[in-house]
Protein backbone atom coordinates (compact mmCIF):
# COMPACT_ATOMS: atom_id res chain seq x y z
CA UNK A 1 0.00 0.00 0.00
CA UNK A 2 2.73 2.38 1.26
CA UNK A 3 1.56 6.04 2.25
CA UNK A 4 -2.04 7.35 1.81
CA UNK A 5 -3.35 10.67 0.88
CA UNK A 6 -4.67 12.07 3.70
CA UNK A 7 -8.37 12.14 4.11
CA UNK A 8 -8.60 8.52 3.65
CA UNK A 9 -11.18 6.54 5.12
CA UNK A 10 -9.54 3.51 6.99
CA UNK A 11 -11.45 0.76 8.28
CA UNK A 12 -9.57 -1.25 11.10
CA UNK A 13 -11.74 -4.80 11.62
CA UNK A 14 -9.89 -6.70 14.45
CA UNK A 15 -11.95 -10.22 14.90
CA UNK A 16 -11.33 -13.42 16.55
CA UNK A 17 -12.26 -16.06 14.56
CA UNK A 18 -13.93 -19.54 15.85
CA UNK A 19 -12.10 -22.78 15.35
CA UNK A 20 -15.12 -23.49 12.85
CA UNK A 21 -15.45 -24.22 9.22
CA UNK A 22 -12.02 -22.60 8.15
CA UNK A 23 -12.84 -23.96 4.20
CA UNK A 24 -16.18 -21.59 4.65
CA UNK A 25 -14.27 -18.56 5.99
CA UNK A 26 -11.38 -18.90 3.57
CA UNK A 27 -13.52 -19.09 0.12
CA UNK A 28 -16.20 -16.56 2.19
CA UNK A 29 -12.62 -14.02 2.80
CA UNK A 30 -11.48 -14.41 -0.83
CA UNK A 31 -14.56 -14.01 -2.49
CA UNK A 32 -15.50 -10.45 -0.18
CA UNK A 33 -11.31 -9.36 -0.94
CA UNK A 34 -12.42 -9.70 -4.58
CA UNK A 35 -15.76 -7.85 -4.75
CA UNK A 36 -14.22 -5.11 -2.39
CA UNK A 37 -11.64 -4.55 -5.09
CA UNK A 38 -14.43 -3.77 -7.31
CA UNK A 39 -15.85 -1.09 -5.37
CA UNK A 40 -16.25 2.51 -6.26
CA UNK A 41 -13.26 3.91 -3.91
CA UNK A 42 -11.40 1.58 -2.71
CA UNK A 43 -7.86 2.00 -2.40
CA UNK A 44 -6.48 -1.64 -0.98
CA UNK A 45 -6.56 -3.56 2.09
CA UNK A 46 -3.69 -5.03 4.43
CA UNK A 47 -4.88 -8.12 6.72
CA UNK A 48 -3.00 -10.09 8.70
CA UNK A 49 -3.95 -13.26 10.99
CA UNK A 50 -2.17 -14.23 14.06
CA UNK A 51 -1.77 -18.45 15.08
CA UNK A 52 -4.53 -17.92 18.10
CA UNK A 53 -7.10 -16.58 15.14
CA UNK A 54 -7.00 -12.87 16.01
CA UNK A 55 -6.85 -10.97 12.85
CA UNK A 56 -6.64 -7.46 11.40
CA UNK A 57 -7.60 -6.44 8.53
CA UNK A 58 -7.65 -2.43 7.30
CA UNK A 59 -9.25 -1.46 4.07
CA UNK A 60 -8.52 1.88 2.61
CA UNK A 61 -11.50 4.21 1.36
CA UNK A 62 -11.55 6.85 -0.92
CA UNK A 63 -14.46 8.53 0.79
CA UNK A 64 -16.89 7.70 3.97
CA UNK A 65 -19.65 7.85 1.55
CA UNK A 66 -17.51 4.48 -0.16
CA UNK A 67 -16.78 3.15 3.21
CA UNK A 68 -19.98 3.07 3.98
CA UNK A 69 -21.55 2.38 0.41
CA UNK A 70 -19.38 -1.05 0.43
CA UNK A 71 -20.70 -1.34 4.16
CA UNK A 72 -24.70 -1.09 3.12
CA UNK A 73 -23.43 -3.79 -0.42
CA UNK A 74 -26.20 -6.51 0.13
CA UNK A 75 -23.42 -9.42 -0.33
CA UNK A 76 -21.11 -8.11 2.24
CA UNK A 77 -24.08 -7.83 4.65
CA UNK A 78 -24.94 -11.59 4.15
CA UNK A 79 -21.56 -12.58 4.86
CA UNK A 80 -21.41 -10.32 7.95
CA UNK A 81 -24.45 -12.49 9.12
CA UNK A 82 -22.40 -15.83 8.35
CA UNK A 83 -19.71 -14.42 10.17
CA UNK A 84 -21.68 -13.75 13.08
CA UNK A 85 -22.97 -17.21 13.34
CA UNK A 86 -20.27 -19.02 12.31
CA UNK A 87 -16.40 -17.62 11.85
CA UNK A 88 -16.19 -14.64 15.03
CA UNK A 89 -16.91 -14.73 18.95
CA UNK A 90 -16.10 -11.50 18.86
CA UNK A 91 -14.99 -8.19 16.61
CA UNK A 92 -14.33 -4.83 16.40
CA UNK A 93 -14.69 -2.17 13.23
CA UNK A 94 -13.16 1.20 13.95
CA UNK A 95 -13.58 3.81 10.96
CA UNK A 96 -10.60 6.37 10.93
CA UNK A 97 -10.10 9.41 8.35
CA UNK A 98 -6.50 9.33 7.94
CA UNK A 99 -4.19 12.52 9.38
CA UNK A 100 -0.82 11.61 8.50
CA UNK A 101 1.03 8.88 6.54
CA UNK A 102 4.53 7.66 5.80
CA UNK A 103 6.43 4.59 4.72
CA UNK A 104 10.01 3.25 5.03
CA UNK A 105 11.80 0.49 2.94
CA UNK A 106 15.28 -0.78 3.71
CA UNK A 107 17.61 0.83 0.60
CA UNK B 1 -9.90 -3.34 23.43
CA UNK B 2 -14.01 -2.63 22.31
CA UNK B 3 -15.89 0.41 20.96
CA UNK B 4 -13.63 3.38 20.88
CA UNK B 5 -14.91 7.58 21.64
CA UNK B 6 -14.73 9.67 18.51
CA UNK B 7 -12.48 11.62 17.96
CA UNK B 8 -9.58 8.86 19.31
CA UNK B 9 -6.06 8.91 17.31
CA UNK B 10 -5.52 5.13 15.77
CA UNK B 11 -2.04 4.60 14.67
CA UNK B 12 -1.87 1.97 11.94
CA UNK B 13 1.74 0.15 11.79
CA UNK B 14 2.01 -2.29 9.27
CA UNK B 15 5.74 -3.95 9.00
CA UNK B 16 7.35 -6.71 7.25
CA UNK B 17 10.28 -8.40 9.66
CA UNK B 18 13.03 -9.38 8.35
CA UNK B 19 14.31 -12.84 9.41
CA UNK B 20 16.76 -11.68 11.33
CA UNK B 21 17.14 -11.38 15.68
CA UNK B 22 14.35 -12.47 16.72
CA UNK B 23 15.27 -12.42 20.14
CA UNK B 24 16.47 -8.94 20.19
CA UNK B 25 12.70 -7.67 18.36
CA UNK B 26 10.78 -9.73 21.24
CA UNK B 27 12.51 -8.31 24.27
CA UNK B 28 12.33 -4.89 22.67
CA UNK B 29 9.04 -5.06 21.24
CA UNK B 30 7.92 -6.12 24.99
CA UNK B 31 9.55 -3.53 26.26
CA UNK B 32 8.16 -0.73 24.15
CA UNK B 33 4.85 -2.35 24.69
CA UNK B 34 5.11 -1.64 28.48
CA UNK B 35 6.49 1.61 27.57
CA UNK B 36 3.92 3.14 25.80
CA UNK B 37 1.16 1.76 28.12
CA UNK B 38 2.77 3.99 30.39
CA UNK B 39 2.58 7.58 28.34
CA UNK B 40 -0.23 9.90 29.11
CA UNK B 41 -3.11 9.33 26.88
CA UNK B 42 -2.27 5.93 25.88
CA UNK B 43 -5.47 4.06 25.45
CA UNK B 44 -4.71 0.80 24.36
CA UNK B 45 -3.17 -1.66 21.72
CA UNK B 46 -3.25 -4.34 18.91
CA UNK B 47 -1.29 -6.32 17.33
CA UNK B 48 -0.99 -9.44 14.93
CA UNK B 49 1.41 -10.89 13.51
CA UNK B 50 1.15 -13.93 10.46
CA UNK B 51 3.53 -16.45 9.60
CA UNK B 52 5.20 -15.08 6.36
CA UNK B 53 6.22 -11.84 9.10
CA UNK B 54 3.90 -9.40 8.27
CA UNK B 55 2.38 -7.83 11.43
CA UNK B 56 -0.25 -5.13 11.66
CA UNK B 57 -0.26 -3.09 15.37
CA UNK B 58 -2.65 -0.55 15.81
CA UNK B 59 -2.13 1.42 19.19
CA UNK B 60 -5.19 4.32 20.77
CA UNK B 61 -4.44 7.67 22.01
CA UNK B 62 -6.36 9.98 23.45
CA UNK B 63 -5.01 13.05 20.99
CA UNK B 64 -2.85 13.64 18.23
CA UNK B 65 -0.51 15.56 21.07
CA UNK B 66 -0.38 12.29 23.00
CA UNK B 67 0.55 9.93 20.00
CA UNK B 68 3.41 12.80 18.76
CA UNK B 69 4.67 12.65 21.96
CA UNK B 70 5.14 9.11 22.07
CA UNK B 71 6.88 9.34 18.43
CA UNK B 72 8.93 11.32 19.73
CA UNK B 73 9.79 9.63 23.00
CA UNK B 74 13.70 9.17 23.15
CA UNK B 75 12.96 4.97 24.10
CA UNK B 76 10.65 4.69 21.21
CA UNK B 77 13.26 6.60 18.72
CA UNK B 78 16.36 4.63 19.53
CA UNK B 79 14.36 1.63 19.31
CA UNK B 80 12.92 2.94 16.30
CA UNK B 81 16.51 3.08 14.63
CA UNK B 82 17.28 -0.42 15.55
CA UNK B 83 13.89 -1.66 13.83
CA UNK B 84 14.99 0.22 10.54
CA UNK B 85 18.75 -1.22 10.93
CA UNK B 86 17.85 -5.00 11.99
CA UNK B 87 14.45 -5.74 12.05
CA UNK B 88 12.44 -4.15 9.40
CA UNK B 89 12.95 -4.75 5.97
CA UNK B 90 9.83 -2.19 5.27
CA UNK B 91 7.21 -0.33 7.14
CA UNK B 92 4.01 2.03 6.51
CA UNK B 93 2.44 3.83 9.25
CA UNK B 94 -0.82 5.68 9.51
CA UNK B 95 -2.36 8.13 11.69
CA UNK B 96 -6.08 8.42 11.42
CA UNK B 97 -8.83 10.22 13.80
CA UNK B 98 -11.69 7.29 14.42
CA UNK B 99 -15.04 8.99 13.49
CA UNK B 100 -17.17 5.77 14.15
CA UNK B 101 -16.93 2.59 16.54
CA UNK B 102 -18.75 -0.74 16.99
CA UNK B 103 -18.21 -3.66 18.71
CA UNK B 104 -20.17 -7.21 18.41
CA UNK B 105 -19.77 -10.11 20.64
CA UNK B 106 -21.42 -13.47 20.40
CA UNK B 107 -24.48 -13.98 22.88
Amino acid sequence: MGKLPLGTISVIFIAQRTGNDDEGYAAAATAMDASAAQQPGYMGMESVRGHDGLGITVSYWRSDADAKAWRDHPEHAAIRDAGRDRWYTSYTLHVAQVTRSYDWEKS
